[in-house]
């Protein structure tokens, strides 16, 4: 598909170039918003402005939504009041919304002052809701219908509203604003009458979200009952927006990234990689590279506090790497596996003592494998193929041991910590690699100049 | 939700113990399938056939489809064949294609027995693309329209073959079973006159995918497009199927967690946490951890190469952990962002001399901030509070300089490998922390001891 954007944008460039609006704005016209706004952002930027104009009123809007916040900015600035005020009439309130928070205050201002009243209150409505909340993502546009009407009355309703509608294919059946029922367009299609009530087809078991439902897990509702867009009720079951499946991928998305980012010593960054400045990336990094790097103070004291017995036997200075590092990686397989069930749900706090269990036996099996295999390596290739004399029955016994060992203490520690980091209120996604890898470092010390004094320094 | 599944699923269970069958029939259809299905998981297993046979057809079909296949799998012992017959007849061909992967040769054959011809011939269809590929997650259960057509003909068209397609929403228009044009139910009902033909309102420009194209790739589209299918076409553009946003969902989800187990050294597995046992879990997560313990040899070797050195210099053995886990921490901070940029289409391997230049200043601030900070740290706190008058100008010289450098070659050999692997046909994921680590250590004790003997073996 990028290969696609480059070739289409410096055909358009070509065309741009040779001022041929007109056959440019036929090539536009055929493509989706999504594939417009990459070619855009591919031109240069003073260029936008004249591209953009070519664009249909509706076409405009939509493409406008789909390009990164700072072209969005370049555009807005370029605009007359009048321009302004069409792309915003076009544009659904949820979207409004998003670009609203990308924006500074004196382009919000302007926004706000050339949207209806309509939109300017919905649009303040939505940014009151906390952010990352199902409010806060939600749109105002939705079908909604009235008890007591047939099947025929709700397709004339929908054919005659439906165009603002962000979806019209879930219509939810309020009374009094209360939701009390959920039908689709399908139901209605394929109803046998038009004078069937819709109250006799509705689903009245409709599955909605509180207003300050965290985002993912509105996102997480939405993919577990397949739906189309899921309603999102205020403390009086007053139904006040709905999410479409759309949104709630990009949340999943983004979601995923975070975790991603969190989970590797990195502050999440809204911004895309190639639209990231290095300084940004400098800010997202360098926090927990600093933390990490000083908390690593702990295991230099200890290595410090076990100079002398260090200096007799050297050899063992040779396997911290490895012991630390198997720790830090055995521990980080528990510790993603554990705060990946928890980002979906598939795991609770309650299931603690059986996530423990399990991580018990798994680190049994992969301790005693672990340590036969370093034992035997040691032995056979360190000593024997190496000639390292150094490496003794009693050395190789220490460092398989405390293998073992380590393993079984960072897989707990590993499933352990996500869990009441969950049940705390924090993200578990904090207690990742980096942050276990430290702890499982200075444990697997100890635990390494333990066993090598009992059987090194009789 | 977990919560509520608990609650409902003791009040049912008591039902159930009390046998008052119609209680609890009258209790399961106002519920959802996905809840059904989460319900009954909880329920003692030999209690399923029964609770499992309360439920009306269609429900009891859609409530199948949600199950873990171990219960499916001893469901469908339970069936008779007119049993599985009913079930069979309820399910999209997308679902039961998903089922008959997960279970035995044997039931797999029953399975098979009992569809109906049609449906027997579009599982062997899909059955037949590569796993991962759109021909294998399509459903080939799609609303399908002619040229020609007006709008009332289409609406007429989708009453009547809408109840068995997956979703009605999207529509496709075809001429000799080629592709040719897509409308919306939105663009139906919105048309201004039942007799406007499709031709004039449909969009000709359609977004479609091969046969063959990566699941993940599909789920990318389908989600940057917002659509609510995609449709799937073979080599001559003839369609052949569609893949749903659901469907979509799923992918994205399971692509996610993918990548974050391959990430953390993992191979990929297909079970959810609590239905993996500690065995499974010991399976997928041993070869990582043989290999980085193997491989972690060469860090042995550097370091034992150098006793001599550190027996003079023990001082220099308490860096080694900070030195080899900055690096490590920051090299996978490069390379989870380039992976995770990968996976969602937004970087290309043409980006590289961007993305090394972007990754090379980067470092060099974090590599300063990182050596400044840790020189002063060295100094003042190793040093002046804790007294250990070993860590002298040079050796704290020496430290930061490798600190610095160390970040520099992370973050460099971080950003490069994913995308040489991606280029090269390889998963990036598998590129990420543990590998780049290994690969980090040996070099950052290269730089260490080089540095070290330049400052302090003169």
């Amino acid at each position: 598909m990028a290969e696609y954007t480059v070739t289409v944008s410096s055909t358009l460039q070509a065309l741009l170039d040779g001022k041929k609006y007109s056959t440019l704005k036929d090539v536009l016209v055929t493509m989706n918003p999504a594939d417009i706004a990459a070619v855009f952002e591919e031109m240069k930027q003073d260029r936008l402005p004249v591209l953009f104009r070519l664009l249909p009123k509706e076409l405009a809007a939509e493409t406008f939504v789909e390009m990164e916040p700072e072209n969005q900015e370049l555009l807005i600035h370029g605009f007359s009041d009048a321009e302004l005020r069409e792309v915003l009439n076009e544009l659904y309130v949820d979207d409004a919304v998003d670009i609203v928070e990308e924006m500074p205050a004196n382009v919000v201002r302007r926004i706000l002052a050339q949207a209806t009243p309509e939109m300017r209150k919905d649009i303040n409505d939505i940014l009151r809701y906390p952010e990352n909340s199902a409010g806060a993502i939600m749109t105002t546009e939705y079908v909604s219908l009235r008890t007591g009407m047939t099947v025929g009355d709700a397709i004339t309703s929908i054919r005659r509203t439906g165009v603002d509608k962000e979806t019209i294919y879930s219509c939810y059946v309020t009374e009094a604003r209360k939701l009390i029922g959920m039908v689709t367009v399908k139901d209605l299609l394929l109803a046998q009458d038009d004078e069937t009530l819709i109250d006799d087809i509705m689903e009245t078991n409709v599955i909605s979200v509180p207003t300050l439902a965290d985002e993912e897990e509105v996102a997480l509702t939405l993919s577990k009952y397949n739906f189309i867009a899921l309603p999102v009720v205020d403390g009086d079951g007053r139904i006040v927006g709905i999410v479409t499946f759309d949104d709630a991928m990009d949340v999943m998305e983004e979601a995923a990234t975070e975790d991603m980012e969190i989970m590797s010593g990195m502050t999440p960054s809204d911004k895309s990689y190639l639209y990231s400045s290095a300084f940004d990336l400098f800010k997202h990094r360098i926090p927990w590279l600093l933390v990490l790097m000083v908390s690593s103070t702990f295991t230099s004291i200890i290595i410090t506090s076990f100079e002398t017995a260090l200096a007799v036997h050297v050899i063992l200075t040779a396997f911290i790497p490895m012991i630390m590092g198997t720790g830090g990686n055995t521990g980080s397989q528990s510790s993603v596996t554990i705060i990946r069930a928890l980002s979906l749900g598939e795991l609770e706090f309650r299931d603690l003592p059986k996530v423990v269990w399990k991580e018990i036996r798994t680190a049994l099996m992969c301790g005693l494998v672990l340590g036969v295999v370093c034992y035997a390596k040691l032995m056979l290739f360190d000593r024997l193929v190496m000639g390292n004399l150094d490496v003794t029955a009693m050395v190789a016994l220490a460092v398989s041991a405390t293998l073992a060992v380590t393993v079984l203490v960072a897989k707990i520690i590993g499933c352990m910590l996500p869990m009441v980091a969950k049940k705390l209120g924090f993200d578990p996604a904090v207690m990742a690699s980096p942050f276990i890898a430290t702890i499982v470092d200075a444990i697997s010390l100890f635990v390494y100049f333990g066993i090598s004094s009992a059987l090194l320094f009789r």
